[in-house]
């Protein structure tokens, strides 16, 4: 749509597309509004839409994915992070001047680990409180997590510290509990092509984040993204967390080139989890500082008042002092790039 | 479980693991009986159980995986699958003598396509049917499967052509639409770390195929198996389909040496899926051949009556003449093993 | 050319191919003559050479490999390997009816140790001899052969055993040395694309065995072997011996789909390394059989007298009872696809 | 040694070593000079050598590389490089405080070219000119480099632009001529496990750029670099270039990570080239930031005048305002970890 196109104007180009039997995607920019059109069985004659008032163009998609690609809309995707707990936490945007850290442990083991997490990344400048309470893990017979009593301690975390909540969700049928609680839902890199998951979390009201599957494409990783806009949910943040290679140094290896390459492809905003892609404690703050060099929107840090004694994932996970020193870092590095941390808002 | 001990000596023993508030797997072999025991928060004392009668000995089981671990059972399993729709087709045991092969197409399209390939595979000595009705496809606008019109036509090919009908459940609540047409529950490699879909397989009466993840390790294959083998459900098949690698002269890298890893380590039966494994038509035979001469349990393979007018995967499927030519070297290559396929007995 | 082309028409297309300016590479087979062109700076007029007497017809090469193509050439190139100490062993043919079955300890460690190994290896229907002699190990401080001496040893097994000699050649002013004892030069996987190396042995008149680099796709391997045959040596023996994965149950993983891979692209003859394809004892012979039924045209094997005694790999290494095991095996799977070892041969 | 160990002491625990039958190799760094042992056939008695004058203590080394080891120099080595044109360029030091860009076209191609791309890499602040005079290519057909006359080219440049030179040299007997021209001697990807090659430049006085091999564990790269400075060449500067991977987005995967990894075990420095690394022009600067960011002691990167037009690699190749580009937001990022460029330097 051209930039002064109006929202009766939006309105009356999807309901044009609908009348076709198609479904439209409305997906608003800074500038200007993009309309995706799927559901058509085959190429559609532009001219069908280029005449209608408010349209600068109609354009073919190449690719296999529509809605999440750039030819769509060429503009980056701001992605607005609201406290479902309305006035409990500021909201906060990924994909613009801001990057966003996300920060805390591996799960949610109790309200008192929660709080000494939450209270340091805080104070660090994280912006969303990250813990699982349903995990999954390799064994049947490790811990599971807390299921929706960690949930509850996690919305008690958003209204004392003020942070946005993300966390796991791993089946379609667990997504309405977790919809209660949490202000963005993750899907894990094991159910990166759980499409029954994908589709159900594209019906949902929250923002997605996505984490690559350990052996995904690029391709497979936007396919994934595409799978859940295609079902309306346009608030997707994309998530690099390591690959599966040969390599042994580090438990995964953290292909920081994907970042450039969605932003190339794609006008979704993508952040990156130096904690699980690296497995190792002492890789993360370098390869943190590496992510927001390389151009991530923003990082996924695991953080543990007493890593030693985390019931999950502690060799990797960060105490606060390490954290706080990464956000330092963090923070001079981001701003070589014109973009900025809660830290130093908050500090001004 | 000493060979000669008593039904009513197995049912004391779990009445006395259950007692202690664990949980109790008995897993009968040829010779004697297993008992698992899962839901014990460390060791216990192997004098616990070993005075009881029918105890052959107790053994702390050193793998993370327990159930599907041979130090818990050291009899190769045999997996009965059984027609659900009883005297459609008979009884196939998997992992004994006869090397069981499924074939079929990638997916249900209509009855015609279904009955003219399972007329085709049933001639060359197919035992089992395979087709998707629901199909986890990398893109969301792709055809996704004929859902239960497709399971009710495999019904009736189980009915017309005396085959048994394994095909693909895609999440928990689909299972029960699946189970109600299926002999054979199929879990995707895609979801082999699904882990609700796991759980709720393995409280299904049905037996599960279990193909291996791109980018599974031998461990998390079978700690996939072992989610469904703690819910109860002990008749599961594992698939080799491929690895992800560099290499690109084939789709995939099947990794045939996983199949004497698994039977060292695990008393489950492994069959090999040349098909995906490959991606290509000229590929399929000769690594059926290879799998089958490495020692796997069965094949897997795509068949359809016109390959190339298939909705999917068609680059990768047999047509008739060449899946009889496929059987007819599987069957010699099996003699020199000692094995047989159902091919041999019909002609005897 | 055709057929029935005689010795002097060959001679004449080669020395029209000279005139101008250009290289003829004329590759002798069973039923007609190809004759290749390199040193062209683009593609050359086909008319230039089909008036020629004798030529059959002129094809434009659209592989970057050219003369290991199947395109230049058409017919399966039968590898002749004859004894350089003449009469010590009988020839042997690669590529043809018979599966050769080449053998021995990964290094030379001594007289006695190399002749107790030919003598199990011979009995079993080995027709070739493996030992290294110069050992390109990981570590500088490891053990890395004994050198000439080695290959003094080498040769007296020739001589005592009527078994040919492959050894491996580690760098362009090794080769001299090594083609005064060896039958077949090995280049082995971590020099695959040591060019320097590719080019000297190219200019050798000993067949060579190439072994496929650990992350070598398939068409690099494909190039490595044109470098040898672009100096002028068309006798490459290929051979698969496992790629580097992220997969952990074994030491590299064997990929056996390259074997239809390499006969659909070229005219080549390959063979299969299941010892260090495998890198565990209890997997060769598995996987033996698995190559051997995948359309191997030959194996190496790793066998020692004492296994555990040695110096190199023993891990990885048969004893000489489970070599004639694995023998056994082999040969009923050979013969099914109508080939024969030298084992079948001895006993007739 | 003590810090304040004297020259004369230094060489006497050297003379105590080498009269055992050992070698001894003294590694001074900026507080004290490190002396490792090699030749020992097992472990040694460190009484041996603690009481000698200057000893501070004797290490026993647990990994199976010694010399690169921090377990036996604790302190970063710096490189020195020097031109062997004496006074044609300033000296420079890989590893200090100076972040070292190496920058220049794939090869030599022309004098023209070569002065091009040479006066842009030092306007914008590169100290060290790379161009390869022999190329390793995959196809035995591809232009192999204009050797000797490129690498009297190479000279030129040195002393026209005040650049030190770094090229490849590509086998044991090439290695001589190199170092008649070249300030580094690189060590390609491909020959990381040329044994032959790494212990001739190991008998060389030049510095070694050593690229880690597309496959290479951590250990491997270490290894090689072990053969190295077995020698007696203790000037080694890793590289870490992209490895093979499953991932198609990117020519290669740039594992950032071995960056921490390699100076957690090592003393050695490591540089970063996203040119190779990720084989994509547009992902080339985003991926030099994020080197840069995770630690990497300097970067190579490819810059052609007219990248369009260049004989191999263009589609990798910076132009020189691309380049510019790159080396003002490499030289803030630097500044964040309190290290500077010549760049920085020169406008000084």
């Amino acid at each position: 749509m051209k930039p002064q196109a109006s929202g009766a104007e939006v309105a009356a180009v999807c309901a044009r597309i609908e009348s076709l039997g198609f479904r439209a995607h409305a997906m608003p920019g800074a500038q200007r509004t993009a309309i995706g059109i799927t559901g058509n069985p085959g190429p559609l004659d532009p001219e069908l839409f280029e005449m209608l008032p408010g349209v600068a163009e109609a354009i073919r998609v190449t690719k296999p994915y529509k809605l999440v690609s750039r030819e769509v809309k060429s503009e980056d995707s701001l992605i607005r992070v609201r406290a479902i707990d309305e006035g409990a936490a500021e909201d906060v945007v990924v994909g613009g001047e801001e990057l966003v850290v996300m920060a805390g442990p591996c799960s949610v083991e109790s309200r008192e680990q929660c709080f000494a997490a939450a209270g340091a990344v805080k104070a660090s400048g994280a912006r969303v409180f990250r813990a699982g309470a349903f995990k999954p893990r390799t064994s049947p017979y490790s811990f599971q997590g807390l299921g929706e009593e960690g949930l509850k301690i996690l919305a008690e975390v958003r209204r004392r510290y003020g942070l946005l909540i993300v966390t796991e969700t791993i089946d379609p049928e667990n997504v309405e509990l977790v919809e209660r609680y949490a202000d963005i839902l993750q899907v894990g890199a094991r159910n990166m092509q759980n499409y029954s998951l994908l589709r159900r979390v594209g019906r949902s009201a929250r923002p997605v984040l996505l984490k690559r599957g350990m052996s995904a494409t690029l391709e497979e990783f936007l396919m994934a993204a595409e799978y859940i806009l295609s079902e309306g949910n346009y608030n997707v943040i994309l998530c690099e967390r390591g690959v599966r290679t040969f390599a042994d140094h580090t438990r995964n290896t953290l292909d920081l080139s994907v970042i450039p390459a969605v932003k190339t492809l794609s006008h979704l905003p993508i952040i990156a989890d130096p904690s699980h892609g690296t497995g190792k404690r002492d890789k993360v703050t370098p390869l943190a500082r590496g992510a927001v060099a390389t151009g991530a929107d923003g990082l996924m840090v695991e953080v543990h008042a007493d890593p030693d004694r985390a019931l999950s994932d502690g060799f990797q996970t960060l105490n606060p002092a390490q954290f706080e020193a990464l956000m330092g870092q963090v923070e001079a590095i981001a701003a070589v790039l014109g973009r900025r941390t809660a830290r130093g808002a908050a500090r001004v």
